[in-house]
């Protein structure tokens, strides 16, 4: 183990060496992303399981690292939610390297061909699927982020840069030693996994754009608003959730009110919580106040406009800030709105094109909504809650992009690769294709 | 056709009021937009034959408004190249309409159900391609690319935002408002094609990342450099095709030789013409002179390595700088390695991640340099000046991109549309499979 270099035992975190120049560390990582990428399925799942079998051997010494960093983080006030994401037990462990040995069992996202078609007799066109390169994860607290990511990384056949929270130092630093041992155990450049562990390193590695593929940030919304406004790296995740509820004419009351109370009231601060309600404005003198009883009774608390007032005299006056604002608390904004259009209207105003649910029996309704709201997740019948990639199948979930292109909404393994084109020919060349006696191309599709 | 806000025609073009505010346009064209996208393929189709009807018969002030721009650009000195991209005749404009109405021919690519999966029963899953929105396409001279980029967009459901050169300002207007009354015969909102004819409106528009989905640059490598530096929209294209042709020790010097010619001189200013030759030394005393000799005799400047000089004096000396040049002209930069990992290496470093190739007849070889090079394609014994969407068998391309997220590669349709996630429920909710008595998904695939 003399040969990794990896970051001292979390004991002496303190005297820790300055790291490679970062630039350097990205070159090291790509070139050990380069084998990782000819590695088969069966040599990648190897590698995972000896990442888990190394994090196991280690489990003392992670939870003494992490004991340190609990320890330094009560001693420096840290916040409850914080301290609480920080702390890394033997059960949370034990968990975590079971979801190490979860990624194996993944279908491997590389070498899946998308297209593959005879351009021309004997010369074979194929877009297969292959790894991004480096990818760059940049995380507060969480300190088991780091045996999820790595172990995705290589799953996907791409080397990692991994900057954790400062809280969490020690913790990541014994995580990615074991990763590491791990790696070379089975015979894969350790260097595939790198640590920063400096403020001043997330700056210089949001600027590495010649060097890394992918930049995951997870965290806070002003967090990962602050990753979007400072790379030209294209970046995975969403700042806001600001989700939207429309509860149409024609919509099934009881299936309204246990949607809208499971959307707001399960999990407040999740980024697939609605943050407002919308009303049409033939159902609400109904269906309002069944709606407004039904979530206050829960804790909710209610802003609502002139409308929403007249119906709820109990609900706050709304302001315009409120229709752009993410509670990621137990408080609603309320609308009564003129008509599906109207609803749309405002969900493509005010929404953060992350999830978007209308309640209706009206299928054409529905089919407009559909259509019409821009959103990675447009919903029927059931709630915005459901946005997320185990809960869709993936098996992982590497974030959830509200961006326009793809990959969209809740992203699995598959938002790690990219493809290639490999054309084979047997000497091929355009002359032959152009000019007075060009020949034709076949464009024959082989699967 | 009063009620259709055009711009004036060309012979006024001098007087023309100013345009709305782009905020204003960005907005109009959404909307515009939205209704593109619920349209029918039979719908989209016909709205691009009422296109291709309008252009004809405005074909006769099509060519007065080009006429007056070249006319101006004349007296400009407008360099010669410019100058030809920027006339517009007969014969081209008949050509153009055709390909407008070959548009209609292709494959729709919005309504693609990529996933269908039931999350558990009457909860069901769909990822389906939808339109992006808003594209914006920026050019220089060539007016006839207003023709088929408006058509693209029509077929993508997307509404579009084009820019064109300043010296094609009245052809661009007499184009753009023949579309757009197109479209409104077609009873299409014409607000989905817009036209900006000021500078100023050019980064105006790199700065509407909220309106605008994707910005296509098409122009010079400086231009597509400005456009990337100057926004955080999306680009698809690319600044530099760096492309280089690897002739491995064990070659078939006749595949090579041909390979070469094409790659290099068949169009040298193509982004996929080849800047750098490199040779394993194995083969070099052979090769690399029979190389030489067959493109100079086409006219080929050879700058080489100290090797290279050796085994052909006539090569001027290479300097650092040459590897990372895009010549577009008839010179090649050659360099001896001593084997493909060496070639593998210096493509990864000076190479634009465009397109790659390697002649060998050996699989290993071939492999590793398929496996290992960066680029959007990776070719084996074949011209790099495949890489092109209409060889491809696209039907049309968008752009060529060297991104490494997808859309990467020669980019058809499907570069224009991205997907949502359509989840239809009967009042689902995801407490039912949370906690103690959580209800399993089923993720059963539908298709």
């Amino acid at each position: 183990m003399t040969a990794i270099q990896v970051p001292m035992p979390a004991s002496t975190a303190a005297s820790i060496t300055p790291a490679a120049p970062l630039a350097q560390i990205a070159r090291d990582t790509r070139q050990a992303a380069q084998q990782l990428a000819t590695l088969s399925t069966a040599a990648k799942n190897q590698a995972i399981e000896a990442i888990a079998q190394a994090l196991a051997a280690d489990a003392e010494a992670i939870q003494a690292a992490n004991a340190a960093d609990c320890e330094a983080a009560l001693a420096d006030n840290l916040a409850k939610p914080l301290y609480g994401r920080l702390k890394l037990d033997g059960v949370k462990l034990k968990g975590a390297i079971a979801g190490v040995r979860d990624v194996a069992k993944l279908p491997d996202p590389v070498g899946t061909v998308q297209i593959h078609r005879e351009l021309d007799a004997g010369l074979d066109l194929q877009r297969v699927t292959c790894p991004l390169g480096v990818l760059g994860v940049i995380f507060e607290s969480r300190p088991d982020a780091v045996m999820q990511i790595s172990s995705l990384a290589v799953k996907s056949g791409n080397g990692v840069i991994l900057k954790g929270g400062k809280e969490a130092v020690r913790s990541c630093q014994a995580l990615v030693q074991a990763i590491r041992t791990g790696l070379s155990h089975a015979g894969v450049n350790p260097n595939a996994v790198q640590l920063l562990t400096t403020r001043e390193e997330t700056r210089a590695l949001l600027a590495l754009d010649k060097d890394v593929d992918l930049i995951i940030p997870r965290g806070s919304n002003e967090f990962v608003q602050f990753v979007q406004d400072h790379t030209r790296i294209p970046v995975l995740g969403h700042a806001d959730g600001i989700c939207h509820l429309y509860v149409d004419a024609v919509a099934d009351l009881d299936q309204a009110i246990a949607i809208a109370v499971d959307a707001k009231v399960g999990y407040p601060s999740a980024c697939n919580a609605i943050e407002t309600l919308l009303i049409h404005q033939d159902i609400a003198a109904t269906a309002l106040p069944q709606l407004a009883a039904a979530l206050t009774d829960k804790g909710v608390v209610l802003r609502g406009d002139q409308a929403t007032q007249q119906l709820w005299p109990a609900a706050q006056p709304v302001t315009e800030a409120d229709w752009s604002t993410e509670y990621s608390d137990l408080i609603l904004a309320v609308r009564v709105v003129a008509s599906v259009e109207a609803a749309i209207a405002h969900i493509n105003t005010y929404g953060s094109r992350h999830t978007e649910a209308i309640v209706t029996e009206d299928a054409a309704a529905a089919a407009l909504f559909r259509n019409q709201v821009n959103a990675a997740g447009v919903y029927h019948n059931c709630s915005t809650r459901f946005a997320d990639g185990f809960r869709y199948g993936f098996g992982a979930e590497v974030g959830i992009s509200t961006q326009s292109m793809p990959p969209r909404g809740p992203v699995g393994l598959e938002g790690l690769v990219t493809y290639k084109y490999h054309l084979i020919g047997q000497g091929h060349i355009v002359a032959t294709y152009a000019g007075e006696n060009a020949q034709p191309f076949t464009h024959r599709d082989l699967s």
